[in-house]
């Protein structure tokens, strides 16, 4: 068997850890060619040594430097350093990139790696939230393949195999509900940031588990769905699932479903990824579903919670308004996360945003990540003042 | 679109019908060039001018008599009867043979089908469960493929779709758990043919229904599951899920689970197998999992239902031994229906059959349809002289 040759982005995150670990444990099928870190040099030389990839790339020069005196005289490697090392990692020659990055860092890399016709991985939410519609159309343009590697996205990936994209009428995500599943508004109102970081199923880090609050996340799912899958959004439903062991499904247009389930582990998704379209032997436990006993499942309360529906409106909106969806609650959540912002503020600046956007006009269409980056500052600021002003004393 | 030619054998059965009312939703699709009937000659006159096929098959000559009689100056067709009837219509050129037949009956014939190289839409379950062994190896001989018409074995099919077997850890059937689910011991063994017949899912005919309250329908499915699937038996497992919406699942062996679920129509796997690869817009309602509201699970009580085993001894037993069990089952079922054996004497005669056989031993493998007949001809004079004797005193 010849290996499956990787380039990882993000090498030293939780993605890329874990891509690491998988790929370290069939030695035989994986070759790691070249890695992207940021500032965990210590973390970075102990997988060059392990690996020998060809290429590596840190946030900054003085990374570099530490990362050769760390390597001695084994640094028969090439380091590079910043976007352009990013870039050079995306686009070295591999079978498969796995974009591990957070955030809006991953937004070029990936996409320079899309352009040089590479099959990515991508566990970076905010490539599809911020650029879906450009990402998708050099997607076509390059024929490149995106697996997902979150368990909603990575359940309906597998639930299309062999099927054909025509054939499917629509995309169930499951949601947990988040911990105010079963709060009524008023309570909602005067939710705590403690409350609010108690997520029932998964332990997540605090931005994304006060999106799982909000129903944000599942919101920002629904636009990854749209643009991963190229599915028109209507088609794109939402069902609440408390114990997140069916982590999507999909209905074909004989009204047949078709569902993927598991225990909460991340190897699983990467693993899907990495080995696609066969499967890797992981030696994990099996699920019992008898022991499991019982699935609950209920419509999701757009009222209590109405982020979700905001990211329907963003779809529905134009190109660049997910992107505005995006930075509004990243600068919402971390104001909440400061205490600067009540719960239901998180939406209501959120909405603002949005609909002074669209009030805004003229953004029909991603031309590159200017136009993304663009739209992501405007949202940013127009947040921050919304927040720091009038607008959160109507919320 | 050039159309996908069919075969039914069983036209005027349930199976039957419904293939042909898929078949004529699409005329673009499909043509059925062949029907098999037995002696409802007045509903295979009807589909003769509808389909306008260029063979036809009867039971007897009297029905192929009253077959023309009833065409008049249209009977522009061929007609055949008998068991020769049902070979003609399995081998005649098409692209589906759907085997459609109740019983031992449909053995030959979709055994003819397979040997001429057809592909083979599979509701007749005696083919597997009698014959599996054979069958599969006339499958890998001329390279075919069957597709499963009934719920169970849909869902694992749709499941498999896109994954290698070598993926595949575990096929896992549901079970409704039948009438008996919540009952103890006690009183199963005092239930009445009424209590028996009362399905909570599917209305189906008597015997099925029995066999869905002991369990038997449930290991003859797993019977054919590992025929079907050619999966070892100790990788097939049931779980209870008395809502019966999942309808089966595969385990893979990244510990991933796909399931189908749907409402409990067979024109669902009926389409799937006309249809495969593709899918055919059905115009049904569409399951909503909110409303359904949940979905439980638990382990088959080996115990109280002894039948399931008895599944997997006669898969451990030899090739013949499932043709033994499915015999003495249909004697055993027909004797409660008829009141003359309690409902713990079906799995008692049951196992008291499968006990005899492997005691005389020398049934290694089937070698062609006659030790299929030889099998299940002992095994019903066995059964029914148990019954009729001193075994159900012990029962």
């Amino acid at each position: 068997m010849t290996p499956k040759t990787l380039a990882l982005l993000g090498s030293t995150g939780s993605v890329g850890e874990q891509s690491r670990a998988v790929a370290a444990e069939f030695p035989e099928r994986y070759r790691v060619v070249a890695l992207a870190a940021g500032r965990n040099v210590e973390k970075l030389a102990a997988q060059v040594r392990r690996f020998r990839p060809a290429l590596v790339s840190v946030a900054e020069p003085a990374g570099a430097e530490e990362l050769r005196r760390r390597l001695g005289a084994d640094a028969d490697l090439e380091i590079e350093v910043g976007p352009a090392g990013l870039e050079a990692v995306a686009t070295h020659p591999a079978d498969l990139v796995v974009a591990g990055l957070v955030g809006a860092v991953g937004l070029a890399p990936t996409l320079a790696a899309i352009r040089a016709g590479r099959d990515v991985a991508l566990a970076n939410k905010e490539v599809l939230v911020m650029a879906g519609a450009l990402v998708l159309r050099e997607v076509k343009a390059h024929g490149v393949t995106l697996l997902p590697v979150d368990s909603e996205h990575s359940a309906i990936f597998q639930c299309l195999a062999g099927q054909r994209l025509e054939d499917v009428a629509r995309l169930i995500l499951t949601a947990s509900g988040g911990p105010f599943r079963t709060w009524d508004s008023a309570r909602i109102a005067r939710a705590t940031l403690k409350e609010a970081l108690d997520h029932p199923n998964w332990d997540m880090g605090p931005k994304i588990t006060i999106d799982s609050a909000t129903l944000m996340n599942k919101g920002l799912e629904v636009i990854e769905a749209r643009w991963l899958f190229d599915m028109p959004p209507e088609r794109v439903d939402v069902v609440v699932h408390p114990q997140s062991i069916i982590h999507s499904l999909v209905e074909l247009r004989d009204s047949s479903i078709l569902a993927q389930l598991g225990l909460p582990d991340m190897r699983v998704p990467i693993a899907v990824a990495l080995a696609y379209p066969e499967r890797l032997p992981l030696d994990l436990p099996r699920m019992d579903l008898a022991a499991i006993g019982q699935l609950d499942f209920e419509e999701p309360d757009r009222k209590r919670f109405p982020c979700l529906d905001l990211a329907y409106a963003a779809l529905a909106a134009d190109e660049a308004a997910p992107a505005v969806l995006n930075a509004a609650n990243e600068v919402a959540v971390a104001a909440f996360l400061e205490g600067r912002v009540s719960f239901p503020g998180i939406a209501a600046a959120n909405a603002a945003t949005l609909d002074a956007h669209v009030a805004r006009g003229g953004h029909a269409r991603l031309s590159d990540l200017d136009d993304v980056d663009r739209a992501d500052r405007w949202a940013r600021r127009f947040a921050a003042e919304w927040l720091g002003g009038a607008g959160e004393g109507g919320a």
